[in-house]
């Protein structure tokens, strides 16, 4: 991988060290442009004019996306955040009173909340997993709790915001396949950072932002629906794009995942998004993986050399994102003073999670890209030991 | 109004006759300007840490959408579309089998399939109100359905989409109230082109779209909520941004109207929409809709005097939008020939209308903004004329 190229496309990487891949990752140059072109031609032609002359790039997008997840273009659909992609999904579930669903203790806060609501809405049971003595999801309870029956969805985030876990995806889509319960997969912070073939994994539903590892713009995602499971779903609106009235009381929905989209957007946005995913599938998900997970082990790797630090992230297989604390500092104070040392974190707030007992809930969490460098790492590790 | 430094701030009036406000209308350059500062900004500092510095200028951003529409801050959503906007809205209404929804023959199909899914869902009805002699909803019969009571819902377009009607909204609203309807007004093509007062309106809840007569950037909308119906209301779909969990099988909204949006957006894009509702706003929505209804006037005036030539506005008040067809020319070959001739307009195809026999179901669509020129109506008519 040619950093230095890279690097001189990522505008971002001149001002900063920045490691926080996980909230918002620094946008190429060529993305930008994508960006940037078509709202200027939509200003010196008009909006809808502007997505006539874009509709084969447009097109063209569902193809891109299709290969960065190993599905067929019409098993993709566009939307405006992962939010709205995992809603999209969930919401399209016909659950039954007594149906179960199963998740993990590290799953993302909005999608717990979302489970609550379905809980009260359906008469739904929800039940987490718990964990291994790694703090991945135990794959032998998940198995005894599928074998149970009742199990309508398996949903789990590949990898969680709040620490460095990557969860055994395939293992679990075989599984909850096995059992026939749908398998949801949030690869809000694994799309653009590790390798996704939805095959592989045996997932049915996956949704994805491209503000994160995937460098797209904010305010974009993408959701993949397997063909086989299209007509067990019922999408939860509808719209002029999404369906065809046939009669004053009937409408059928288009036949592919475009059913999940409203017709409105943000062109510009979409191509962005697009010429994102081309970039990473330039550069290659396998490489971009393995340099990835490599500056995350280096942080990891001296972080837990300092003094009274603490790195808290779990599982085997751990992923881009560092998440540690300091027994004297606080993660609140620490963030605005790495960011005053030119180094870019987030402070992570646990406001919810299934493991309650999981301390601290205030974290630092630094996450590295395929654009930073190991000399930006060691120059990150030696701004928290001078703050120490 | 300064038409002449208002075009000059317009990039797209140099280069063709754009009629197609109500398609997306030409963006400003100090609007476009806003977004692009924001993604370059993106680019040098990280998605997140962008968003950070622009806080208070996107929390102004919800004062600006309340003046636009005389409501409070706390009343206001961002949505990325009009659908996004008036979907919240609709969704979140708690429907009992039984209930009664209103709307009219000039009802948008997105909206028109919305309703077929709620009275399958809930098994609510959904009955369309009849239009009085000028094709407008007619208000005595309105008052007369309500009257037999069990309406839930009163709802309807401000402008039509389809053709130059402006829908009678105050006094629809005040109907509404007195008989304890809801009252959904969706706005996506007033807002901008009309003065907009939710109160002298009546109305309870309001969707807009940023694209079209504000001038927003695509992918932008907002929702007004009337803070006395909040609770009324169940959001369809919740995350960490609307509510907060209470425990772990507890959630609880937060107050205001932001529990209808969702927590990720482009940045860029609201931003861009809060200047373009801004530009409106130091325009003046009286002298707006004054100037592009007396052009919508001399545009059909004109049209009506060409040989062939049929205008469908219907109502009395006539919006920004106009509707023609000739009798020998289909609407399809017209519109890329006026393009060939500089003229931008849209073909308006109604795949679906409550007034099934309305004819012709395509139409030559020709919507004007105050940007636009009396010289440029008339070379618009001029060049209709070339091609018959």
């Amino acid at each position: 991988m040619d950093v230095e190229r890279i690097r001189k496309e990522t505008p971002g990487t001149r001002h900063a060290v920045h490691l926080n891949a996980a909230g918002a990752a620094l946008l190429a140059r060529p993305v930008l442009d994508t960006v940037v072109s078509h709202l200027e031609l939509e200003a010196e032609i008009g909006g809808y004019e502007a997505a006539d002359r874009a509709h084969d790039r447009l097109e063209e997008g569902y193809a891109v996306v299709a290969r960065l997840v190993g599905a067929a273009p019409d098993e993709i659909a566009f939307t405006d955040s992962a939010t709205r992609s995992w809603d999209q999904a969930f919401y399209s579930i016909p659950f039954r009173p007594g149906d179960r669903i199963l998740t993990t203790t590290s799953e993302y806060s909005s999608n717990a909340l979302a489970y609550v609501q379905a809980a009260r809405r359906h008469r739904v049971s929800v039940e987490v997993v718990p964990d291994d003595e790694h703090g991945t999801i135990d794959l032998e309870a998940l198995a005894r709790s599928l074998g149970r029956g009742g199990v309508r969805l398996v949903s789990l985030n590949h990898v969680p915001t709040h620490d460095g876990l990557i969860n055994p995806v395939a293992e679990v889509g075989a599984l909850a396949r096995a059992h026939d319960a749908l398998f949801l997969l949030d690869a809000c912070q694994s799309a653009g950072q590790l390798p996704l073939d939805v095959d592989a994994l045996n997932v049915d539903l996956l949704s994805a932002t491209g503000r994160k590892f995937l460098r797209g713009p904010r305010g974009t995602g993408f959701l993949y629906v397997r063909r086989s499971v299209m007509d067990r779903l019922d999408p939860p609106v509808v719209d002029l794009h999404s369906a065809d009235l046939t009669g004053p009381d009937a409408f059928a929905f288009r036949p592919d995942a475009r059913r999940f989209e409203t017709w409105e957007r943000s062109v510009a946005n979409q191509l962005g998004l697009a010429r994102a995913v081309e970039y990473a599938l330039d550069l290659g998900l396998d490489a971009i993986a393995g340099r990835v997970l490599a500056l995350a082990a280096r942080l990891r790797a001296q972080l837990a050399e300092l003094p009274g630090v603490t790195v808290h992230d779990r599982g085997v297989r751990k992923s881009g994102i560092v998440t540690f604390t300091h027994a004297e500092h606080g993660a609140e104070a620490l963030v605005p003073k790495l960011t005053a040392a030119g180094i870019v974190t987030r402070l992570s707030e646990q406001t919810y999670r299934y493991d309650e007992g999981a301390a601290p809930r205030a974290r630092v969490r630094a996450s590295v890209h395929y654009y930073n460098t190991e000399q930006e790492v060691d120059r990150a590790v030696h701004a928290l030991a001078a703050l120490l």
